[in-house]
C-alpha cells in the first residue's frame, strides 16, 4: 500500500481538442513557434458585483508542471493528429514567460490578470488548463471575499464541500481562505492547501442515539462531550432548540464551546438561544450558524449575537456567479497587435500592463492598462502608482519564492482595506474603481 | 516517465472533518456499529425544474474502491483523533450495500436515489464523498436533459470545460453525454469514460495568421483546410462573417464540412449563413453555433437553419442550478425509523423503496414510495410497476455487470420518452409527474 502521495497525474488531457489540432495546423504551416503573448482577462464583472478577486494562480503554476504527453495521454490523441504533431506533444514543456496579478489581488473588467508569452503552440496548448483553474477559483474567491467583509472580523467555517464537485471542493476551500475565511470542513484541503480545519456535529449522530423509546438527544450530547471535550460545538436543531440547549449546556456545563444551529430564522434562533445560554451561565459558550448563507443573510446578521458563521452551498457555487467570465485571447503576434471583431466579444489588442493608482491614504482610485512595450504613465501628483502583473513562471520554470497562501490572504487583506468605502457595498453598482486604457502609441 | 494512469490516490480525505470525530465519538460509546440505513434525495427540484436526472452513480462506485486511509491519510487527520478511531480508519473498508435509481433515471422531490445500509460508522463516513459526486453530477445532468430535449435530435457538442473547475469539467462532459450530448471537447473525458470527443476551431488561429500588412483570415482557413481536410469546421466570425463565409468556401470548395458562428444574434446568422452557402453551393456545409447557449437560447432557434449546437458555459453552471440540492440522511437506526424535525429541513423516516408507475403507452403517472420492509402498493389496474431502485454495491463491492454509460444513456433516453408531454415543458410548473409517500404501517 503506498505511504506517500501518488505521484501527480498527468493534467495535459484536461484540454480542449481543437487546441491540438490548431497546433497540428500550425506545425504544418510554420505558425507554431511564432511569438505569442496571451491575456487573460474578465470582459465584465458578474451582475452585481463591484470587484473580482484573483485565485487559482498558485494551483495553475503546480498543475503547469505536471502539463506532459506520456504515451498514456499520446494514445488518447494521437488518432487527430501527425506524427509530427505527436512528436511535438511527446516533448512537449512549457518553455514561455507568465506573469500575473498576485494572488488575493482585486481585478476589475479588462484586468489583465494573466499573461502567458512564448510561440503559439506552447501557450494556446494551456489555455483550457488556465481557464479552468482561474474560472473556478475566480468565481469562489470573488464570493468569499464579500461574505468575509461582511461578516466583519467573525469567523467564517468553508463547509460546501458536499454541494460541489468533489475536486473543486478542495479549491473551494483554498479560495475561500485566500480571502480570509477562517477554516475548512474539507480534511483534502488541509493536506494539500494547509487550510486549517474545523468541523462541528452532524444530525445523524444525535438521531444514531435512538433506542426503542424514541430519540435521546442527551445521551448524544454527552457522548460527543466525552469523547471531544466540553470545548466541542453541539447541534441543537435536530428536534426542539430549546430543549437542545437545555441538553446541551446539561451534558457540557456552562462552559460548553459551542451551539450550532444549522435551520430556522437564524438571526431570531440567535437571540433566543442567546439570551437562553446567558441565563444557563453559559455566557462564553459561542454560537455557530448554518443553513444556505450568504453575503446578504450574514448582513442581516450583522446585529445579531452570532459569533461564528458556517458557509456552504452559496460560497462553493459563487454566490449566482459560478464562473468567473474570464477569456484567454491572443493580443500580440510577433510584436503586432491583434484583436477579433466579434460583436459583443471584442478585447484590446496588444499586450498589455497595469498598474493601480492610490493615493496617500491608501485608497485606490483607478486601474490603467497601457502597452507593455511603453512606459508606465506617471501618476497625477499625489498619487502612487502600483505595477500589478509579477513574474511567476521564467523560461517555464516557477519563479522562486512565490508567496505562500497566507502571503497571499495577507495581500487580499491588504487590497481590501484600499477598496473605496462603496465599492464594498453589497448592492449592484459601478466597479469599485474605473480601469482607464492607454491605447497603443498614445 | 509513467507510461500508465498513475494508481488512483485515495479520495478518503474529500470528506467533511465531522464525519472523522463523530466516528470517534460513536466508537467510543458503543454506537459506530450500529445497522443503519441513510438516504439521498432532493427535498426538491431546482425552481423552474419538473424533473432531475441521477448521474454520477458509476463514478461513484468507481471513487468507493478508492476510498482507504494509508499512513499518508492518516498523518492528515490524527491529532484530532484517538488510537481506537485511528486504527478503524486504518482497516476501513466499506462492507455494507448500496441501491441506487439507475444512472440516466429521472427522479422527483423526495426520491430516494441512492440508499446505503452498513454499520454507522462505515456509512457515515462517505457522506461527503457522496453527496459531492451526486450533487454536481446531476446538476449538470438535469441542465443537460432540458437541453437535448429541446435540440430535438440536432447534436449538442459539450464545450465548457474552461468555465469550471478542471476535474469538475470531465465528470461535467460525461453526465452531459449521459443525457444525449454527441460528444465533448474535452480530452480527458475521452480518456477517462470514453465519451466521443469533438472540436472545431479558435478565433486564436485566425488572428495567428496576422502579418505586416494586417489579418490574412484566408490564409488561415487554408491551413486549417490543408491539415485538417474540407470536412473540418472553420470558424467565421473573428472579423466580418460575410466575407468570412467567403473566405471559408474559397478555401475548402463546396464540400466544406462546417462553419461555426460563435457571437451576435445566433438566429439572424444562421439564416443569412444559410442562405450564403447554398449560394455558393455548400448545400452541404454544416452550421455550428455557439455562444452562452442553454435550453431556452437552444428552444429559440429551433426554426433556425442550426445544424449543431455547442454548449459551454450554461451546461457546465447547471444552467442556473448548479448543485442538485441531494441531502444525506439517516433514516432508520436498528430498524427504528429516524427523521429530524428542522423547520423546512423535514424528511421522511424509515428505510424506503420506490417505484413508477407507467400506463400501458408508457407515459409515467406516478411514484410511490414505501416502506422498505412492506410489500410494494399493487399498481391500480391498466398501470405497470416499476421499481427503481437497483443493487449497486454488495458487501462493499460493486455489483457484477453494472450498466455502462452507453447503456445508462440509453436508460436515459427511454425515461424521457416516458415522461408526461407537459413534463417536458421550459416553462415553470409542478414536477412531471407526482410523487405520493405510502408511510410506515398503512
Amino acid at each position: 500500500m503506498p505511504s506517500g502521495p501518488a505521484p501527480n497525474p498527468s493534467t495535459a488531457l484536461l484540454t480542449d481538442k481543437y487546441e491540438l489540432t490548431m497546433i497540428r495546423a500550425a506545425l504544418a504551416d510554420g505558425t507554431a513557434d511564432r511569438p505569442c503573448v496571451f491575456e487573460v482577462f474578465a470582459r465584465r464583472l458578474p451582475a452585481g458585483r463591484r470587484y473580482g478577486v484573483v485565485a487559482g494562480t498558485g494551483r495553475l503554476v503546480e498543475r503547469l508542471a505536471d502539463f506532459r504527453f506520456t504515451d498514456a495521454e499520446i494514445d488518447v490523441v494521437a488518432d487527430a493528429l501527425d506524427q509530427r504533431t505527436v512528436d511535438w506533444l511527446r516533448n512537449y514543456r512549457f518553455t514561455g514567460q507568465i506573469d500575473g496579478y498576485p494572488e488575493g489581488e482585486l481585478y476589475f473588467p479588462g484586468s489583465p490578470v494573466l499573461s502567458i508569452r512564448g510561440g503559439f503552440a506552447e501557450c494556446v496548448v494551456l489555455e483550457t488548463l488556465v481557464l479552468s483553474i482561474l474560472n473556478h477559483d475566480c468565481a469562489i474567491a470573488s464570493a468569499a471575499a464579500r461574505m468575509t467583509a461582511v461578516a466583519g472580523g467573525r469567523p467564517i467555517i468553508e463547509m460546501g464541500s458536499r454541494r460541489t464537485h468533489e475536486e473543486a471542493a478542495v479549491a473551494a476551500a483554498r479560495a475561500s481562505y485566500l480571502t480570509g475565511f477562517a477554516s475548512t470542513s474539507n480534511v483534502e484541503a488541509t493536506r494539500r492547501h494547509g487550510v486549517p480545519s474545523a468541523g462541528t456535529s452532524a444530525h445523524a449522530f444525535t438521531l444514531l442515539h435512538t433506542g426503542p423509546d424514541g430519540p435521546d438527544e442527551p445521551a448524544a450530547f454527552r457522548s460527543q462531550v466525552a469523547t471531544l471535550g466540553v470545548g466541542t460545538t453541539l447541534l441543537v436543531d435536530t428536534y426542539d432548540i430549546t430543549q437542545g440547549v437545555i441538553n446541551a449546556v446539561e451534558a457540557a456545563g456552562p462552559e460548553l464551546g459551542g451551539v450550532r444551529i444549522d435551520s430556522g430564522d437564524l438571526g431570531v434562533l440567535a437571540r433566543q438561544v442567546r439570551a437562553q445560554l446567558d441565563g444557563l451561565g453559559a455566557r462564553s459558550t459561542k454560537i455557530v450558524v448554518s443553513g444556505d448563507l450568504d453575503e446578504f443573510a450574514i448582513a442581516a446578521l450583522r446585529a445579531e449575537p452570532v459569533d461564528v458563521y458556517g458557509v456552504g452551498t452559496r460560497l462553493v457555487t459563487g454566490s449566482g456567479a459560478p464562473t468567473a467570465g474570464m477569456v484567454y485571447k491572443l493580443v500580440e503576434v510577433d510584436g503586432i497587435p491583434v484583436a477579433k471583431r466579434s460583436a459583443h466579444k471584442e478585447s484590446l489588442p496588444g499586450a498589455k500592463r497595469a498598474v493601480r493608482l492610490h493615493r496617500r491614504s491608501g485608497t485606490a482610485v483607478e486601474e490603467v492598462l497601457f502597452p507593455a512595450a511603453g512606459p508606465a504613465p506617471a501618476p497625477e501628483p499625489g498619487l502612487t502608482s502600483r505595477e500589478l502583473l509579477c513574474p511567476l513562471v521564467r523560461d517555464g520554470e516557477p519563479v522562486p519564492g512565490l508567496p505562500t497562501l497566507a502571503a497571499s490572504r495577507a495581500h487580499h487583506s491588504a487590497a481590501m482595506v484600499s477598496l473605496p468605502w462603496e465599492g464594498l457595498a453589497l448592492s449592484e453598482g459601478d466597479p469599485a474603481i474605473p480601469v482607464r486604457v492607454v491605447p497603443p502609441g498614445a
